[in-house]
């Protein structure tokens, strides 16, 4: 499964901490039905306060685009985000036991603050390729963890769902468009010759911390 | 027609400018079919480059917003205006002689850069009242126009389709939840008695900052 | 030690949080001589990434500013932290045995990361309060830790710089000119009942989830 | 007289606009002595509200930029501006009979709040280059005309004293460090075929827009 070639480069250098993010014992756990619902309840509501701020990453890079093109691709995925998975979220929550009020009151926590608003940050300081750059271990990341584990049938039905929406023909379809968006954004932005320039080394930099931040998330889960 | 209370508030407050945007010479020469086309070409042509300004404005407002109603509210704006207004634009042009080519190489006036820009900057510099506030002339001005405008029937079917749109069922709509969208944005930051607050004064500025730049849009598609 | 009357408020609203914070057993130990030193260089390190994220928090408040005596408070704190504080603590991690070669390659750690772009992004996100709340835990609670602590003579020279730093004459001044802005801010804005408010509210939170975030700063030094 | 190697190359491309912009009938009248002082102090006086942006904008700098080195001048430019040139300006400004509440209550025009905000959001939404280009031609653009105009004498002290500051040594040598600043900011971050580059087009593209954007401004001083 090809999402990116830019994507399977920065993975292939970084592969070590990729391991560590998309083998983590959470993901482990919950394939084999060992996860506390406790665990998994901590890590659905810290989902839904990323999702927020997933959704504003996402309307940062309507404005950095440089292109219309860009532009409806990044759209759309506000779109799809605010209209439909945040809805989901909310009505799956529900579904497993956690109230509305439960779910909207729910404090965000440090690690997950730190993904979030270091993608923003990241975007308001700087340009497209700034913005989009750290959203690809989460966007692809998810993806390719769906995709690793989509035999795996836990008996808890919340677990199944978890993997089936990953591994599925939809998540997958919207991690290969934004891996295009991300390969196009890189060869229209630094040419063929990416890699040698200045630009892909802070690049290269901001996925690895992304990584970091995204392994993270899962340990605040476990907590 | 009410659009919104807030509104109707400013626009008193600003009637004298209030009127000479809303029947600037280029509306009043619209309607009696005195437009030259090439004064409307010149504006099709600059709209369109604001309409992709203002599809970012819509977008940083997704950002800017406190809530996930406001959210929804501006990211469904974004859509309508990216998915639909633009390729109706391009679709539109086309037909009345402006290729791709032509629209797209357009150089953005000054007149032009200066009320979007405008626009952005003090959203960027500041909440999200402070980007609503200077596109809502721009949003419910055009509807007002609309509304004034619809029962003239210039021969030209271009100046015809024109105030159809915004005097349609559709944009009115639109507006009016925009409108919606302001009031309640008013009310929840500043309270019942938000005329009384500092923020207030710096609302208003704003405001009639818009009216004029407005103002000189129309003048810059005559020149 | 009066720093600033909002602060006052906001402090006693959290105190639990804020005495995990100011009484943490990082300050603990290094007033009483038992702080590793390798866990103060960590310290260091991770203090030199955030001064650099802290500046750029300070110029986007000349932005962010709404009027030339607010501008010119946050250029002169910028001033002070690019031309001086920068090079004084370059210049001690030298004395103390970290060059600068391992000074500029340190890696950020998430928690260094969290607090500065939770900050930075509620600055670009929303207006000067929105930046300046979440900054005050910083500056203040050094000063206050500062004022606590100056009688404290631990024989490690770089634990007694530390608190000579803090609690000197320049530092409570900048505070308590900080402080004064803090103040000045919220009244111009939210006027005498600004405890009753809505951004209040909201301000509450920010200051609430800085002090959280500043903890995690320490404990990311013990680690 | 060689600011900038690169700004030279821009000049080169649009020297046709370049020279509307540096020779523009208000410079002639300026130093030929028939400049009506209303119009001079038009510009005074706008020239005063850009000015205040124009800190905004090397405060944005400062967040935008790459190391400690372009942080350190831009933050002394921010200084600069703040701490002194509006200062003069102000003295000046009453010194030639504006009152100070005259300065203060202008209201910024069109044509000024055109170019601000044009550069300002550059700024926000791409990265340090597409902040300091549209900057150059305003700051080596007054370096040069400064220079070009060095030896006229213009009998109304005010316009002696405005020759004056800007051929004087000391704007000639901030001029000088901006361009330096701009050449090593394009060489660091596009290599030495910087020329060749994608983002060199935009470049270009904004450095265009921000000259006519400033022939705009003298335009509005003579209206």
């Amino acid at each position: 499964m090809i999402y990116s070639n830019v994507f399977l480069l920065l993975k292939k250098k970084y592969l070590y901490e990729w391991k560590q993010y998309t083998q983590h014992t959470f993901v482990k756990k919950l394939i084999s039905n060992r996860l506390l619902e406790e665990k998994f309840f901590n890590y659905l509501k810290q989902d839904y306060l990323f999702l927020i701020q997933f959704s504003k990453a996402w309307s940062l890079a309507v404005i950095k685009s440089d292109n219309l093109k860009e532009m409806k691709i990044c759209a759309n995925t506000v779109n799809g985000l605010i209209n439909f998975e945040m809805d989901l979220h909310i009505k799956l929550c529900k579904e497993y036991g956690i109230s509305n009020k439960e779910l909207f009151n729910t404090e965000e926590k440090n690690k997950n603050i730190a993904y979030s608003r270091y993608v923003l940050e990241s975007g308001y300081s700087g340009d497209f390729l700034d913005l989009i750059t750290p959203l690809i271990p989460c966007v692809i990341g998810y993806a390719e963890i769906g995709n690793n584990i989509k035999n795996y049938k836990p008996s808890n039905l919340m677990y199944k769902t978890w993997i089936q929406t990953y591994s599925g023909e939809e998540y997958q379809k919207i991690s290969k468009s934004v891996g295009r968006l991300f390969d196009n954004a890189v060869l229209n932005r630094l040419g063929k010759n990416f890699y040698r320039t200045r630009k892909w080394k802070s690049i290269q930099k901001k996925f690895k911390t992304a990584i970091i931040l995204e392994i993270d998330f899962w340990e605040m889960a476990l907590e």
